[in-house]
């Protein structure tokens, strides 16, 4: 059934309520079986009224991509504001990927799953945000470097793996059973930092301070 | 332009050549979108050809699954075969697994994306070949483990933080500027048996011998 809250008066909310909904819908039947009209039924907004926010299924797609990108990116910005030391970077950077993506699952599907759907000029968008968010994942990996600790590996190679590890969480992360999102933070962060034989008992054995939350 | 390879006259190879043009279909496509028509017209199989192997698009996703599946657990188990050491076994592990799906990026993409697609009681038949590969896995992590030094760690969390590795490769890997599997495979193994911080120039520091291809 679809969800009836009532759509929002305020344009910018009425765009995240349609957003969300056409997200829901994108992750359940994948966008190329999605239609407007039926993203029109479950938001609740007349086809004119969505065509008043964009004019194809391909701004749409764009518009929840690029949504997603710029909300991560700004609070992470503002989680790191003054934070110095690398290592509480990078937790706080998996920190704030885990708990965007747990508290927005479908929005991680469609960003994963419809990465190749995407057409110019969008897709050159995103590229863009894209970008700024990894050149800001790979700083913190380069800082983390600076002593060449980590010189035997390509430092883009390490990055994506780190990507990996956060991406995936999507496809299985049970709330029932799981860590929430910030042991689940210490844990990849020590796992990526020192491996699983750290042998320490701690997920960060060699963190000074800041650990605290 | 569909591949027009000619169509094997073995029965398995036949049904080979079949699976391979709908998972490429599926990948580009969705499984969603894809009609059987356009996987006949891609393969250049009739459509009574291909209701000789499958009844449904839903057997075909599950036939294009649980080959994958079946493949990359006996290339496995044949590799690991009188191989002790569990640094080694994870290793090799992570080895297999990639040279696997790099050689299969469209397979990748339909057991990542088509996940959800899959009903009963294929779902429940495919549940039970993931486990299998799973155990292997967590039996990998429980050796490595056996000192303790990693119990620190739920062994569920470590062995998905190392699907997500491996399996998020298929979304950026470019062979142009990216090692190769077996490269790629020793990164990870270091990576997570030791992290990015082991300093010691090499990916795999404590491994013990049996470090060579």
């Amino acid at each position: 059934m679809p969800d009836r809250a009532p759509i929002p008066r305020d344009t910018e909310a009425k765009l995240e309520h349609i957003l969300r909904h056409a997200a829901n819908i994108f992750a359940s039947r994948g966008f190329g079986a999605s239609s407007i009209r039926e993203i029109s039924r479950s938001s609740g907004v007349s086809l004119s009224g969505l065509y008043y926010y964009f004019e194809s299924k391909q701004k749409l797609l764009y518009l929840i991509q690029s949504n997603a990108f710029t909300s991560i990116l700004q609070s992470l910005e503002a989680r790191l504001e003054g934070v110095r030391d690398p290592q509480r970077r990078l937790l706080l950077f998996i920190q704030n990927h885990l708990e965007y993506f747990m508290e927005h699952p479908a929005e991680m599907k469609v960003l994963s799953h419809e990465e190749d759907a995407i057409e110019e000029p969008f897709r050159k968008e995103l590229l863009s945000i894209k970008r700024r968010y990894y050149t800001l994942a790979r700083g913190i990996f380069d800082e983390l470097n600076r002593d060449g600790r980590a010189a035997h590996l390509s430092p883009r190679v390490a990055v994506l793996c780190l990507y990996g590890m956060m991406n995936w969480v999507y496809k299985w992360h049970n709330p029932k059973v799981d860590p929430g999102a910030a042991e689940l933070a210490e844990s990849m962060t020590g796992i990526f930092l020192h491996g699983v034989l750290n042998g320490s008992g701690r997920a960060r054995p060699a963190a000074p301070g800041g650990n605290k939350p």
